[in-house]
């Protein structure tokens, strides 16, 4: 499918290889599964080729996502080791930032998730990794604890090659409107409507 | 989400602890982008668990997939050399399967997926894996290379804890029917249709 002619030839003065080589924002949204699991898969491909991986994620438990951590922080040191593949840092909110001094403040999610936001402007402003996956963060928007407007600024305005992967579910409409690719996930049958709780292996 | 109560207590006789440990089917469909990018970020999942993992690629392009093969080979490799994880096979249709004696008849496509789906029955009645890939497999049920009714009696009576994913566009409503797990990946907006093409690193 990445063969081919696409359908229009687009008048924004750039060749097919300056085109070709767009950094994306990318938004899994829906409320099927396989939004994070999607992005984590598109991280494998970035990392494939070198790409710096920064992962972010703003959710609380520390039970997400657990097997995806292990296999990243896996993938960084067998780049440590090898120079195989590319670095790769993991960030989770949970009990607060890693980079974060201050203990986790269990009672203010949104203050933990503005700091989040802050840290990755910073990032994305010293170009820090080539890829973002910035997981859950749709909640943090649609809450109001980050400002939809400065993300799109920020996102828009972010200088040299990086790409932004957004997952969760209700992306804000301006979120929408600057995404590069938009995939919806829809739930068409799960093992929660037949009452079967998640599983060690599948769902985490 | 894995978490809490679930909506309907079902009535099947099992323990919430069996029913936890229930082999899956998966099934990851739509015009969307993700269907087989979710498939391998599921599969890290596995890969953590100590899992083994299989993969069938039911497609012609060696290009295709090409960055998460690397990965789970290098996967597989750390579980040989250190015994993390789970132990990964990458089996890719291409131009004939690896297992197959003879070279790929580029001329007949329908006779390689037969091949392809006959030796992953042959693994199934054994328990050759824990979780099995069966990538873009819809498309070939859906132009008949394989019967459906096969597969379906194949899934639904496979012994002991196998997990298998089939991604692909339109897939067979009776692969529906038989499917503990379906989601479909919709397309909201994609470069495509602003005639960007592919780029490395994202879509390979």
């Amino acid at each position: 499918m990445a063969q081919g002619k696409t359908p229009v030839t687009p008048d924004d003065g750039m060749t097919t290889r300056q085109r070709r080589h767009s950094p994306l924002v990318v938004v899994h949204g829906g409320t099927g599964k396989g939004k994070s699991t999607a992005a984590f898969g598109l991280a494998l491909r970035a990392w494939n080729q070198g790409w710096g991986i920064g992962v972010f994620q703003f959710v609380k438990s520390a039970k997400w996502r657990i097997g995806e951590e292990e296999v990243y922080k896996t993938l960084g040191r067998v780049h440590e080791e090898s120079g195989q593949g590319g670095p790769v840092e993991w960030h989770k909110m949970g009990s607060g930032w890693s980079w974060s001094r201050k203990a986790g403040t269990e009672e203010d999610h949104a203050a933990d998730a503005r700091e989040g936001w802050a840290e990755i402007k910073r990032r994305l402003a010293d170009e820090t990794h080539t890829l973002y996956v910035l997981d859950e963060f749709t909640y943090v928007l649609k809450w109001g604890w980050v400002d939809i407007d400065d993300v799109v600024t920020t996102l828009t305005n972010r200088p040299g090659y990086q790409h932004v992967v957004i997952t969760g579910r209700d992306p804000h409409p301006k979120l929408l409107e600057i995404a590069d690719v938009a995939t919806e996930m829809t739930k068409i049958k799960h093992p929660f409507d037949r009452g079967q709780k998640g599983q060690k292996g599948i769902e985490w």
